[in-house]
């Protein structure tokens, strides 16, 4: 077998059998098949695309090129959700404490933000003490008795989906579809999960600007599930404007608090029961979506699942107290007010923007080696069809020790961000579609 | 400017700027791009194609990545010819002096064989004490004198080509025509010629294998020629079977010497005065081609295309007494007679096949090192269209030390090669097509 043939054969429009892939994979791994040979086949996959089948295999073979974390210490089905990335989205801390008081066991393992904002670990560990780092035993035996854990990845996850999509981030190979859904689901596979909810994300913050592109992705995706033997099932969600209020670490811890107390915004709410319904329906604990709602909405209610996060929290050492008390989480020094300079109503909030104004505040990582500051960020005032009036307040920018010039390229990037028209806008869709095994039910 | 945005722009179908096409040649050449990005580039324009402007751009780009070889020291137009390749092609050295007879000079750079069957260069070493290696000066007077020279190429000639090729050939990115034809055009500018006259070979026997493909590739490169200043004309010409009837290196000097003295294969003298009528043509040595036709079949019936091709191989040290008698030149200690097994009529010889079996007896190069046996290869007896009798002799195997399985392997590749029906099949045209400047003239 020789790389160039499985090129040529890609190129061609063939499909590839699982032994080419297998061939293609462990010898890139190996570092036999270079670097050039890969970006060839990876830019005739961009146009050529791949089966299913060729799909599922490429998944398995990248998760099986390191540790694979074994979960079957853990009794239950263990149900992993993954989200493409959106801007304020801390719905993962929402959800783990939620789906684990209803008896589902949550083990996931988290990465840092790589892009402008934090990811889901840069925000637990804005909660002092709290640590992200377990042993392996301690992981487990957290899960079974806590119900939830969520550390970082450790170990060797997946190298060679590492290594080919750092070769596919610089040979203009990163946006196909089939790729991307492979590369997701061989690090979800590794992670041990035995049934996976996926929240991707569309509109102009995310990754897929279209509702087709998302839903083909999601498809993908479950296509890639259900090869394996991994139950998945994909909600496709509105990143037309971030998620909730409050962009930046301490802020989402706290918004995430006041969703499980009850009294969180109405999107993020919303979207965390839909992503926990699913859960919980796949890990066996409701028979319907409908039915797991009834149960989640009175774990809210009752306190439980807000009990369930101090419990996750006080095991991972983190400071209980700060979240019984919000006002005792990192914090800002000062506010500042960005104003709408005209009237109208708010039609479009641009996300990625916003992310980027947290992160010149210092809440997000301009480069591998910055250091977050956990307590500042964006709070938005106005959100999508509000009405506003010029000098109305849209957004609020937490600042403690960015520089004058940061702070005035975060203003602006804030007001850009936002769109004002004259028309009244109408409510934006939360959730658009569904994509199961079954096919795909649109709500849009 | 990043090759990553360069890369993405032709993935997304856009033309690249002259200034995107400098700084991809350019980083490449001096390895600042890495091949992995160039073999994702390579792959999308595959996909994607290529304008005229960005393959001549190319083209150019390529031609300066190196030595240019300045002709101006010669007198006249320079017009080069190229074949794209094909089996038993000895039309160099029948046109060389032909052409130069006529007046045209030709300052040949030509290459050694690097497929299966010898180049220009191996077929003129035959002669005895024949050089190819001239110093500038030799070269250049030896044009201005004698009218031809045929020299291999010496120096540094588009580097920026031979990396892009060798990378293209193990990353199934060989077959994209714009690349095709920049990389023969860049060398053919790098050689230094006012005018070219392209022989693009067509059918099984040929790099490309359909009418339509062949005339693809002769438009591309006449459309770089037109763009960078250099009259050329493309002649799509037959390599359904093998030009002539010799195949190995001093079977084909004898066929050679043969044409040029009037008496050669009835195809082989054909291609090679059309190519050469377009030569004087382009050489401003005759208006039209039926004007040159006249004056180079004077030449050939008159003696002096001979004489010229007597007065190159003196200058380059070649025993002159072998090409006056050729029964001096390199043989064969024994010949083998492949028969017919069947009866009817040759339908096909594919020249590939034709090619390995001289390749086999020792005609060309199985590796780098081999060393060739300039007396053997094969003589085809019978060519397609012929009316054949099982037990007839289909073509002649001329030995020297292959081994007893060589020799078996080699006449089997030789009857397979031949392909025999029961109906009359008609003859094959010779020319398919001619492609100027002005457009396709297609002959069939």
């Amino acid at each position: 077998m020789r790389a160039v043939d499985i090129i040529q054969k890609k190129r061609d429009g063939h499909e590839l059998s699982a032994e080419e892939i297998t061939f293609l994979i462990q010898g890139y791994s190996r570092g036999e098949i270079p670097d050039y040979q890969m970006s060839a086949w990876a830019m005739a996959v961009y146009f050529q695309g791949m089966t299913a089948q060729e799909t599922g295999h490429l998944t398995m073979e990248m998760a099986k090129s390191g540790d694979q974390v074994d979960l079957s210490p853990i009794q239950g089905i263990k149900v992993d959700k993954h989200s493409t990335g959106g801007v304020g989205d801390k719905t993962t801390i929402v959800l783990a404490p939620l789906v684990a008081a209803a008896g589902v066991p949550v083990a996931k393992m988290s990465g840092r933000g790589l892009g402008h904002t934090g990811g889901t670990l840069d925000k637990l560990e804005s909660i002092s003490g709290f640590t992200i780092e377990l042993t392996r035993d301690e992981f487990l035996s957290q899960v079974n008795e806590v119900g939830a854990a969520v550390i970082g990845q450790s170990g060797n996850m997946a190298p060679a989906d590492k290594k080919l999509y750092a070769l596919r981030d610089v040979t203009s190979t990163v946006n196909s579809i089939p790729l991307i859904a492979s590369s997701v689901m061989s690090k979800k596979i590794a992670a041990g999960a035995d049934a996976i909810v996926l929240d991707v994300k569309t509109g102009s913050g995310a990754f897929m600007k279209t509702l087709d592109d998302s839903i083909r992705l999601a498809e993908a995706m479950v296509d890639i599930g259900t090869h394996v033997g991994r139950d998945t099932v994909a909600v496709i969600s509105d990143m037309d404007q971030p998620l909730g209020f409050g962009i930046g670490n301490a802020l989402e811890i706290k918004e995430a608090v006041e969703t499980l107390q009850g009294n969180g915004p109405e999107d993020l709410q919303e979207v965390s029961l839909i992503l926990a319904s699913h859960m919980l329906v796949l890990g066996g604990k409701a028979k319907t979506v409908e039915e797991a709602r009834v149960v989640l909405e009175e774990l809210l209610r009752s306190g439980a699942a807000f009990d369930k996060l101090k419990q996750m929290v006080a095991a991972q050492h983190g400071d209980v107290g700060q979240i019984e008390d919000l006002s005792k989480l990192p914090g800002a020094s000062r506010t500042l007010e960005v104003k709408a300079d005209t009237s109208g109503y708010v039609a479009s909030i641009e996300a990625e923007a916003i992310g980027i104004a947290a992160m010149l505040l210092g809440a997000g990582r301009e480069t591998k080696e910055s250091v977050i500051d956990y307590g500042v960020g964006v709070t938005l005032v106005k959100k999508v069809s509000d009405e506003v009036k010029a000098g109305d307040t849209l957004a609020v920018m937490h600042i403690n020790e960015a520089s004058e010039s940061k702070v005035q390229e975060a203003e602006s990037k804030l007001k850009q961000a936002y769109s004002i028209t004259d028309a009244a806008v109408p409510k934006q869709p939360l959730i658009y579609a569904l994509v199961t095994k079954h096919g795909v039910e649109r709500f849009v």
